[in-house]
């Protein structure tokens, strides 16, 4: 009772473009019960996209194919669907009316664009007849087809609410499973995995998966099968176990995120934060603030590139950057002080560091990271050694600030 | 004379990690000149994976397969492979030494991690011997098959030092090409099609695709063939035209980001700039300080989130944020007059905006964003009404604050 998935376009196969579509689709249906089995990439070629359609249907309950249906001539799944199951392209009445009464508003569209968005194969049962870019279903011998638009937005509205209302009316969801993520930072997977092995759980029962996500390392502990109490309850045991022994490795589990995860602790401290950020650029602000609400607990952020805005936005002396440089703790230590009286705010994080390729030096080599933290009362500044590219070295820097603060959130004492 | 690639594991096909590690294959491949006609993605599952390893070989010349080589029991790759091909699992001089060798520095591996790591099929060569994650190369039938480290730097450390050479060496690439890639921003597809359309280009012979990449879209013109003088000059004829027909749209052309763009025409100009961020939250500052060398052209960003910030770094009134709001014209163009007053820099964005979900109202709904654009002579606010999610709205704004920016700096003369 497995689906697959089906991508097309020679943006993803030349890798221009990431394929974040198959990678939407496949969470939500995991999400929402269904077993994915498969995913694959194409390009736009008629006869690959043939022998994919054909051999997807022999072993799959439905599929989900995304892209090639727009009005550009590199578009051809429909042309492909035709031939691939015998089928004429028709014109269809609802996407001819839905062009005639929009394309007014916008930009025009030619005769040929319009024909290639109104032909489809006969059969195809319209998802969303609003939808300038409306999929469409098809049944073919035991097999769902649902074919989407490949704009991310379109494909992920189409996918909540088209295509998962039909799916659960048609096909039973395949398995019933209980399944609890852990995020964790400062431990690698084999560590992990180690500590974990230690647990002897029961292999058959229970599923524990390691994925490295930059810079974190997911753990999900996954029970496949009924949901009785006596499940609920094994699982609820082994939960509480793995978070025992991850301890404060875990900086979020499930959907949460590290940036959520902070805000939820200051918002219950009643406190708010404020941040000096050199060599992370604003990342940490910007992680921050893409949580809705973070209006609450965080009030502001400098970027504080240049020496001359050290000095003038956070009161850093000019003799402390000449005699020991702008990566230095002592650099470090005079932001967060700065922030401390120039602001409100009750906690404060300050980095400075060499994120690369150059501006290194044998003592303060590429990578060379310092990071301040301090409340109303105390400050602490840590040195760090990070290794990688440019970017690598300010997503490592962003995460263990973060995280940093989020320890010392998570204790009962203030700091 | 075509490749595929092939990605194991449980989180890609259960939607938990973006399978970035495919993208990057198959855009260092295409732009080595191979041609990958496949990516397929199937979980820790040993029946499939043996599936489509013996389906692979019978079609391509050669398969880059990811993931399932580390020292947790959901890796099985090498049992895998073993089965497919009918191979023993041998154990591996050089990596048991390496283990031996390398182990006493970081976290002790178990027996059974290490017998997981040594145990490699017959045949195998080794990429690295010098990497605790090392891939290898196995030969069959016809096809070359490389099996890599899962992890994302590993990865791509593998695929440039490792593959790529071995590639050149054993298979001459498939195809010459000659490829111009426009990034688009302000133009939808379709529009841009439209535009292109116009032109009449042989279309056997140039290809251009169309890859939204949100916010931009991404359109490619590609010449297949030779590299002779005459192909070479109908591709310069062809690229002059598209890039006359799509003007100042064209917000970067190739590996170039909007971002780089307007470092390079800033330090042409000698210039430098200074940001004041309330809604992007940092983003913007974030997107100019991942590029290397920006603090030779940028000064520092103020991620003004809260009234008190507005005032304090910025001198925006208390009488005209009660009057006006946070998101007001009147607010907007005091933080650029703030900015200009309190820095030496030479041009100014600041950004104020409802990015939500909630804090909209029906005069300033969900995505109304104000944007400042300033030089040391002129300031411009524009208002724009974004539609979308949070991260969306954030994105939008960033992307149209740096493009308002770029050009401006794209014109002879001083704004």
């Amino acid at each position: 009772m497995h689906g697959e998935i089906i991508a097309i376009g020679d943006e993803i196969i030349s890798g221009k473009v990431l394929n974040t579509n198959s990678n939407f689709s496949a969470r939500s249906l995991f999400h929402a019960g269904y077993e994915i089995k498969r995913i694959t990439s194409i390009g736009d070629d008629l006869e690959d996209i043939k022998e994919v359609l054909t051999a997807s249907i022999k072993r799959s309950k439905f599929v989900i194919v995304t892209g090639g249906l727009g009005p550009t001539p590199d578009d051809i799944t429909n042309e492909a669907v035709a031939r691939a199951f015998g089928l004429k392209l028709i014109e269809n009445k609802l996407i001819r009316d839905m062009l005639e009464s929009s394309c007014t508003s916008t930009y025009p569209l030619t005769e040929y664009q319009k024909r290639k968005l109104t032909h489809l194969p006969e059969g195809a049962e319209i998802l969303n007849p609003n939808s300038r870019a409306s999929g469409y279903m098809l049944r073919f011998n035991d097999t769902l087809l649902f074919f989407l638009p490949g704009m991310p937005n379109e494909l992920e509205e189409h996918l909540r609410d088209q295509v998962l209302p039909r799916l659960r009316a048609l096909i039973p969801s395949s398995f019933v499973f209980l399944q609890k993520t852990f995020k964790v930072f400062g431990l690698k997977e084999p560590e992990v995995n180690a500590r974990l092995d230690r647990l002897k759980l029961d292999k058959k029962r229970v599923l524990v998966g390691y994925y490295p996500n930059f810079p974190e390392v997911f753990v999900t502990i996954t029970l496949k099968g009924s949901h009785d109490q006596e499940a609920k309850e094994c699982f609820e045991n082994v939960i509480f176990t793995v978070r025992e022994i991850l301890k404060d490795y875990v900086i979020a589990e499930d959907e949460e995120t590290l940036e959520q995860r902070i805000g939820t602790l200051l918002l219950k401290r009643g406190k708010v934060l404020a941040l000096a950020e050199s060599c992370t650029g604003g990342l940490i602000a910007s992680r921050i603030t893409t949580v809705p609400g973070s209006s609450n607990w965080f009030d502001r952020g400098v970027v504080t590139y240049s020496n001359q805005a050290k000095m003038e936005l956070l009161g850093v002396k000019n003799e402390t950057l000449s005699r020991f440089g702008a990566v230095s703790p002592e650099t470090c230590r005079e932001m967060v002080e700065g922030l401390k009286q120039k602001t409100n705010a009750h906690y404060f994080i300050s980095v400075t560091g060499i994120a690369g390729p150059s501006g290194g030096s044998p003592q303060k080599p590429v990578g060379t990271v310092y990071i301040g933290l301090g409340s109303r009362k105390n400050v602490n500044i840590r040195r760090f050694q990070f290794k990688g590219t440019r970017t690598v070295i300010q997503e490592l820097t962003a995460e263990t600030a973060l995280d940093l603060l989020r320890r010392e959130l998570e204790k009962s004492v203030e700091f």
